[in-house]
């Protein structure tokens, strides 16, 4: 297919057009970045970033908020990044979808992404999918991150609104200011309410931002049994409203996150496409002494 | 304090020189590659990579290998780095040393370092704080990661020997297949041998391995009580062993990642520089629809 009717058919909200827009993504910077071109300026869709440690039922949270705002005639567009997995992760991430209660519903479109060590492709392309479905249409977007760690923190920069999801039992203040978690939050929420020590952590949390300039609010939720999924649509409601109102900043600092991630993401792309064989020629040169690592990868990006 | 002061206190074995020199890599890349300028290669030192999932105990084996490599004389760096915690890391790795029985003996050196954000400094001085304590005379450096994820991993690709951390019950063949830890380790490591399901882990990792090319040893060890500790250490200098007695593969390997996160580090930290404003005054013309953000990311790094 042409770039002009793969850009045609994703604007007429065609899912194979799409999906191959996505793929195109992930495989082809050059490429995707042409087909972007065709698609207009971004800033229709609401991008939630979901994000926090592993098993703290990400997941099973992202299905309530499909259903929610799904149950609005909101189209939703999915997408599960996992940055530190770079070989196997793709699997664990297939098996998220096949569970999905929402696969065949075709106003939901779903896609995992896993990255493929360090050339940055990931970064890259995150921005560009996220861009892909704002062009097809899509009224939400739930970006949601598997791992943990920088790259999870970089990703979801890229997102209007941030949930950090914590769950009670993990170490609790520790798994916040971990991985500056308290940093990108717009809103904290406790799942598996159920658990003991769920209501301490609330009041850790909201301890933890007292005295500093924000106070984020933090909602105890169960993605299993439903219990504060309301109240947490109407905490991301009430950014996505003056989202939908055309507030700039929101707009802007998506646009600057998209920006950034694009830029680290190229830089490492151009590094990777240069450096194993060189990298090796250059090594032996360090270890004999002929010059030094700083030099050697001055010369590597070069 | 001159460069050439500095450099020649840290070749001296003197602490505070060294102690001096790490500032310099965190908080000074120029300063610190001129003083690296002044080392010589490196390759001395045999550096252990230990990553893994947070909780696994990584800090107590790190303390118990200590141990076990003073016993023999030798003198001991260790570097505790935190990739995803680009702001209160340093905190918990603080606590994390005050806890050290070691940090008493001279012939220990442990030293700490958290990310500060996405400059990618950490990868570039991380790879010199290796370097330096190679310098200063240690004989063995432990470098332990505390998150996980992609840059855990490319953290301890500098290492001449990986080892991956890993314990019973935390969703066994996941935390292995996932972030790639398959790939990346010379020595697998179940701890807290004393837990139920130790033993059909293990198994479970062999047999992960069946049908690959590789088969490192998988071993159980109780850092708690010291179980299999010897084990583990015997492992650990058959890789030594060849890497005294010359082994310019080991060297290569080690020098290459330096080399890769040196540059990778380098070229996030020329984005950092540039980008806030920058990046400001280029979001506002994408969404103005001047110009793409592909055009704007090029732009930020050019």
């Amino acid at each position: 297919m042409q770039v002009k009717e793969l850009a045609s058919g994703i604007k007429k909200g065609n899912r194979i057009a799409l999906a191959k827009g996505i793929t195109l993504a992930e495989n082809d910077a050059v490429g995707a970045s042409k087909l972007l071109a065709q698609m207009g300026p971004p800033g229709k869709a609401f991008v939630v970033g979901i994000t926090g440690p592993p098993g703290t039922g990400k997941s099973s949270l992202v299905d309530r908020l499909i259903e929610a705002y799904r149950r609005d005639g909101l189209r939703v567009g999915v997408i599960a990044v996992d940055p530190s997995s770079p070989i196997t992760g793709g699997a664990l991430l297939g098996d998220r979808i096949r569970m999905s209660e929402h696969a065949g519903d075709m106003n939901v479109f779903i896609r995992s992404m896993a990255s493929r060590g360090w050339s940055g492709g990931l970064s890259r392309a995150t921005s560009q999918v996220i861009r892909l479905m704002d062009a097809a249409g899509y009224d939400l977007i739930l970006l949601e991150t598997v791992g943990i760690g920088q790259a999870d923190i970089e990703v979801v920069g890229v997102s209007h609104a941030v949930l950090v999801i914590l769950m009670p039992g993990l170490g609790d203040d520790i798994q916040v200011s971990k991985a500056g978690l308290m940093e990108i939050g717009d809103i904290y929420v406790v799942n598996k309410s159920d658990l003991e020590g769920a209501d301490v952590m609330v009041v850790n949390l909201l301890s933890l931002f007292r005295g500093s300039s924000r106070s984020p609010p933090v909602l105890k939720v169960s993605a299993l049994s439903g219990e504060g999924i309301d109240k947490l649509r109407d905490a991301i409601d009430r950014i996505r409203r003056s989202f939908v109102a055309g507030d700039d900043d929101l707009r802007l600092k998506s646009v600057r996150g998209m920006i950034m991630e694009t830029a680290r993401g190229a830089a490492m792309e151009r590094l990777a496409v240069v450096s194993e064989s060189k990298a090796e020629v250059l090594a032996r040169q360090v270890l004999a002494g002929k010059t030094t690592i700083e030099a050697a990868a001055a010369r590597l990006s070069a």
